[in-house]
């Protein structure tokens, strides 16, 4: 099978991907690949497609929600139900360099391709997987959902203010979270097989990768027994820090160290309140911290949210509005880093999505393809695969196709 | 200069990493790195080291906050500052594979390692950066955190309550989002330099990295211009879906489509409010939320957390406890996971950090080398690098290392 129509300039140029997934895991991942260059074949269910396609705001008959997670793929549809559907499927690995799943943890096996089988049958191939909870352990077979593996994390536990409940992030974070982390272990696979000729096995699940993310907070937790509490806007070790209050609105400053608390005073013009001894160091601040808190809003209530960022900013202190999404987008650092985009998507129209956070000198990421319509490249991709007309029109009459 | 002592078996095996991140963004990213298998040297400043060695609990000697983000590393000292020690860096990346680093735009150019030096002298060089806003556009120069990523990704403006104010997540989720952008970004990197011989520079930014992270909510806001508003633990778009009272505490449950609600009700044997209209579907379930929520409470109420775990799981229902830190180190399947690992650190004791989120069936990530003293591997890398004695006594003599 040829490579994709066209080459890209990616620095996945070459490397094919056969994309089972649906939701958001897996098809966040594959998008990252399909951004960077590689060839991603997203195999869909015949006539209803990735359930995405008809979730959130449909815009001139596309979802948007869907166009933000399935940009540079090609849509083949395939019944794997189906016995024909199976057989295409393993033609296709054939070809290709990786595999992607988010099926629950068996599913896959019961379709023919067992962990044996994929090793034995591709042993170039790169199989990635995200899961729930991971393919081994007690809740292997429980059905899994991002809002879940937020509580069971822990992330929930150390999200939220003191006095209110522990509380779920909005964006679907360990959908994210995993889906970036199995991009990179798929990538780290790639380099080993060019070492050694072989691919492997990567997976990851929604409730490890938040548990990685969190960090210093297990840190604390191992070293003292004691469980972090939920602090809101507030830093559990450091002070000054967080949201304070200029004339008309908010502003998040964040110094990170003693010189830059110094620095931040000294813009306030409130040097002398490092004498006091209440505020001399930082363990002291921590235990003051709402008498500081308040001399500090006394101060920063006087002039506006715009006059503080360009001055603290001049100071060298860490500090920015808190932004909306519409601020966000609208922001001229945010556009100027090209993290609003828009895809022509033809009759659909101009769609915007957000744009590449990893930025490459010499093959940067790209929109190399819209985002396919349900089984767009069917006949394109099982041409290439050497699939003649009749057998087309036989796997359409049999609704594999 | 040869590779680490032994062999890893890990997929980066033979990839050698120059580490002069400090703090949390680019530690976390050289760590993914160290874990699977390349042989990250830390650079560090003499005497006082990554400032993180001095923060957080210091348990025996060693902040575990350190231990947290820089297992498997070796760690060089090397004043930069000096012309001895820029040369050693030189001599360093000469036989290295990748640099990282997580200064201020500008700072690597101003030690005489600007872009088109490295392109020129170290043609196979993978450059990872990460830095707060991009090294390009108006703020390139402000000071960044990850509180103020928070805030001006948008991010802060979607998590908490529809009552309370923008919050942070407490976990830096921005400096841990760029660092598995850039791990993935260096890898992709590698791929195509066994294909192109060349390097290339792979950036990252606090802020891009956590609007990378909007998902659905920027999708929902191209689509509507609306802004999303902070829901804290109800979803915006589905219900039933949030935390749930049992007799002793919280449940988490999310069904995700309207196959598994019917699941649901019918475990709740409360298969009959999908015949009141206001239950009838999802929209008019958004409508008549409280409502719903009060009849679901009400049966929930009447058992413990642990029966409905075990009895919704069972149903195929999405569905856990909300666990504190505690609760999900002692978790089984956490621990069946691997999630908590223990490293031996000699006279430090046995100190417990997260385990790895990526696991590879073949060359799986392992802890290939304790939490390095600062400076531990100085002459080790210094020999290896040619260095003789006379030399090194030279360097330590004038502070360079």
């Amino acid at each position: 099978m040829p490579s994709l129509s066209f080459p890209t300039a990616g620095s996945l140029d070459g490397i094919r991907v056969i994309d089972l997934t649906r939701v958001i895991s897996g098809p966040f991942c594959t998008q990252m690949l399909g951004d960077h260059g590689a060839d991603v074949i997203k195999v869909e269910p015949p006539r209803r497609g990735d359930v995405v396609r008809a979730q959130g705001n449909i815009v001139e008959g596309l979802s948007w929600y869907f166009a933000q997670f399935n940009r540079n793929k090609r849509s083949l549809t395939l019944d794997l139900r189906s016995e024909s559907g199976k057989a295409l499927l393993w033609r296709l690995l054939e070809e290709a360099d990786v595999l992607v799943e988010n099926f629950r943890p068996g599913v896959l096996a019961r379709m023919g391709l067992d962990d044996t089988t994929l090793r034995e049958r591709f042993p170039r191939l790169v199989v990635g997987r995200i899961n729930g909870f991971g393919s081994e352990g007690p809740y292997r077979d429980r059905p899994a959902y991002d809002f879940i593996a937020q509580a069971m994390s822990g992330f929930m536990s150390v999200n939220g203010t003191s006095d209110g409940e522990p509380m779920r992030a909005a964006p679907p974070l360990s959908d994210m979270v995993a889906s970036q982390n199995l991009a990179f272990g798929l990538c780290a696979a790639l380099v080993r097989r060019e070492r050694t000729g072989r691919g492997e096995i990567v997976e990851t699940a929604l409730t490890n990768g938040l548990i990685g993310m969190m960090g210093y907070l297990a840190a604390e937790y191992f070293a003292t027994d004691q469980v972090p509490a939920r602090t809101g806007n507030d830093h559990p070790m450091v002070y000054p820090y967080g949201l304070f209050q200029a004339s008309d609105g908010d502003v998040a400053i964040a110094p990170s160290n003693d010189a830059m608390v110094a620095r931040l005073l000294g813009a306030l013009d409130q040097l002398e309140l490092l004498e006091d001894e209440r505020f001399a160091d930082n363990r002291r601040r921590m235990i003051h911290r709402e008498a500081l808190r308040d001399r500090l809003n006394a101060v920063i209530g006087t002039r506006s949210v715009a006059e503080w960022i360009a001055h603290l900013n001049e100071a060298g202190v860490p500090c920015g509005r808190v932004h909306s999404l519409r601020d966000t987008f609208a922001d001229p650092q945010v556009q100027a880093q090209q993290m609003r985009l828009e895809l022509d998507q033809g009759k659909h129209g101009r769609v915007p999505t957000t744009g590449f956070p990893v930025k490459m000198s010499e093959a940067p990421a790209a929109v190399y393809r819209h985002v396919p319509a349900l089984g767009e490249h069917t006949r394109e991709i099982l041409t290439q695969l050497g699939i003649d007309e009749t057998e087309l029109q036989r796997l359409q009459d049999e609704g594999v196709v």
